[in-house]
């Protein structure tokens, strides 16, 4: 009920039949009333046609439902795309009594499918009689697809609540904005939509942007943020204590939706948290993070239990940015493996030993320091194991 | 014998003992008299002693020859590695009665361990006593590391040989320079080093680029080009057919290396050909033949054997290039998945299964028209198999 924790939401999640597997596949969140929303969307040149009209209707409005389906990504579509993502949300305002330009879309699954238009409208009246107050959960496993685990979160500080859900294992990665990765929050914080956008820009954004499964950015990515207002009281302004609160909350719980993200990501056996610091400005201290976070080389060698520091060298080393080969320090875990741009001396006698220890826990940490620049920045990524090959040859996504 | 097909020079390959496998592992190449040098190497900030030595006495002046050890990468080994560098080539400037000034070296294995100094200055005297003039097959066989083939050709135009050798099954990457590859060239014709290096830049360089096993460019990464001039006669000019004829020989030789290359890549079970045209610029047409081979979602579909056009186009939408979306065509092994930036409609039912047919092949070719423009550019990659990952998390490089 994460998403229908906050107070003025109502959720359903449904099974329309488009979906192979016959799990649930179409979920509706409404807003009663809305005092806010906002969207980050991905900025693939291929977004898909839901992206493009969820995009549009927040610019121009204040949205405050959106439908989700799961199985098809309506993506590569072309013309019938579109027209099919005007069809979907005309049939759910109707049904809702309210205005099309009120209602977003999102889809996933396979791209280049068109949406099964028949199940789907089929599925509407249903899917909207069976709104309520506590079905965030069934939104939260209607818009899985290789999900293995719903993920959601909520959290509370002082009268506001913030509750969020989201799905996603592969073509993830932060390079332009997000991935196929979905997650809606929702709020009862009685927060307009300028002050939405900013929280989605300043907390929501760098978050996500951080994770990368396989550093495939997909063609649907989208986070959407609505704010009922039902908490009561006055706007919620920057520069107040009650936004900080809001603010709290939402990091919260838009760090929990990204680490749950990325522990049920395709095949992996370990989190990569990594952070790079020293660094002369941000854009370099992201660049050397998401390098080792993206580098095959790395996702295998933590896979097969190696902390292996050549290669955190080689990805460091080749990814961009600038900086003093001789000052840059890197531990694997709280262990020191490279030391003034060498593999420390000792390494296969000593850290060797100590570093593969690290690697036993799921979450490893891999922090590396350029030098005594004030840029720092960080990425969440994964291992590449067997398994994410063998999704990603045997699954059409 | 392919290094050494070309006259005027002799190579050797012998065991030293310090690759764990015992196998052979340091090779000679030696130009008797030498017309022109030339070399190409990685811009990893992490850059090994090597890789700095071998630039340096390239640009200073006219090397000819070079020693090469394959089990230690001799990067990330700070100040000890380039006095180990320096040391090596010495004794084997000292052996052959040479400037050391004159001696280039390359290493190649794993990142952060010390050259085996003892091993490879013992072997030095045997390995200068071997060396013949059909001594290219053991070179090759020495420099590799987890190659499973050598890699070898040669070419012959008019009065003129070339030949080559390569090794390097991963941490190969076009990004900046070239990857874990090493890739050596002789000549007969009498090319200086200036119009050399020319033709190291203009037919080897863009070859070596275009080859990606992971996207991860390494710290060794060395292509060295020797003109021996003993095919004799006047001095080879640009503008000259006696030019043309070289360097249509390079292009020969730089052709097949990277081809087998890419066969041998760790894991490979298909070659991905992939030609990017109509972009408004080259780079874009790079951008986008490079995001395809490069990423794990295409990699793993062809692995499996899935002609997924979402993923394409994914990929495309993703590299960051500008085009028209609706502008866009790809085909996979000639077939036309994607048309009018969409998947064609009728994909399931008829392209899907040709295009299958085509990924039966070894060699795939994916071919995408971006617009009108006159940018176009290729890349070749490699398939993302369980042995990718099973050889690099269970390896140490």
């Amino acid at each position: 009920m994460s998403l229908t924790f906050p107070r003025g939401f109502r959720a359903a999640g449904v099974t329309a039949g488009m979906k192979p597997s016959g799990r649930p596949d179409l979920g509706l969140l409404v807003a009663d009333r809305v005092r806010g929303a906002a969207g980050l969307f991905t900025t693939n040149a291929f977004a898909a046609a839901p992206v493009r009209l969820s995009a549009r209707r927040l610019a121009e409005g204040e949205p405050r439902a959106v439908v989700v389906n799961s199985g098809q990504a309506n993506a590569g579509t072309g013309p019938r795309g579109h027209r099919d993502a005007e069809t979907t949300t005309a049939a759910v305002a109707t049904e809702l009594g309210i205005d099309p330009s009120l209602v977003l879309a999102c889809s996933t699954g396979v791209i280049g499918e068109p949406l099964d238009l028949g199940r789907f409208l089929g599925a509407v009246p249903g899917l909207v009689r069976d709104l309520s107050t506590d079905g965030g959960d069934a939104f939260a496993e209607a818009i899985m697809t290789t999900d293995t685990v719903p993920k959601a979160a909520a959290a509370e500080r002082g009268p506001y609540r913030v509750g969020g859900c989201a799905k996603g294992v592969g073509m993830i990665a932060p390079d332009l904005r997000l991935a196929t990765m979905l997650a809606f929050l929702t709020t009862d914080a009685p927060v307009g939509t300028a002050e939405l956008r900013r929280l989605a820009t300043e907390v929501l954004e760098p978050r996500f942007e951080a994770l990368t499964v396989d550093g495939c950015s997909s063609t649907n990515d989208t986070v959407l943020l609505f704010a009922s207002g039902a908490a009561g009281g006055d706007p919620v302004l920057p520069g107040t204590s009650a936004f900080e609160q809001v603010r709290e909350a939402l990091e919260e719980v838009g760090t929990s939706l990204v680490r749950q993200l990325a522990h049920d990501a395709e095949g992996a056996s370990h989190v990569l948290l990594v952070e790079a610091s020293g660094a002369s400005n941000e854009a370099d201290a992201w660049l050397v993070a998401r390098a080792i976070a993206d580098s095959p080389l790395v996702k295998t060698a933590v896979f097969g239990g190696d902390p292996n520091p050549g290669r955190l060298l080689q990805a460091i080393g080749a990814s961009g940015a600038a900086f003093e080969p001789e000052g840059v320090e890197a531990s694997i875990g709280g262990v020191r493996v490279v030391a003034d741009g060498q593999v420390v001396p000792s390494y296969r006698d000593v850290e060797a030993v100590q570093a593969r220890q690290a690697l036993q826990t799921r979450e490893v940490e891999i922090r590396v320091r350029l030098g005594d620049g004030p840029g720092s920045g960080g990425a969440i990524g994964v291992d590449l194991s067997y398994d994410y090959v063998k999704i990603n040859a045997e699954y059409t996504t």
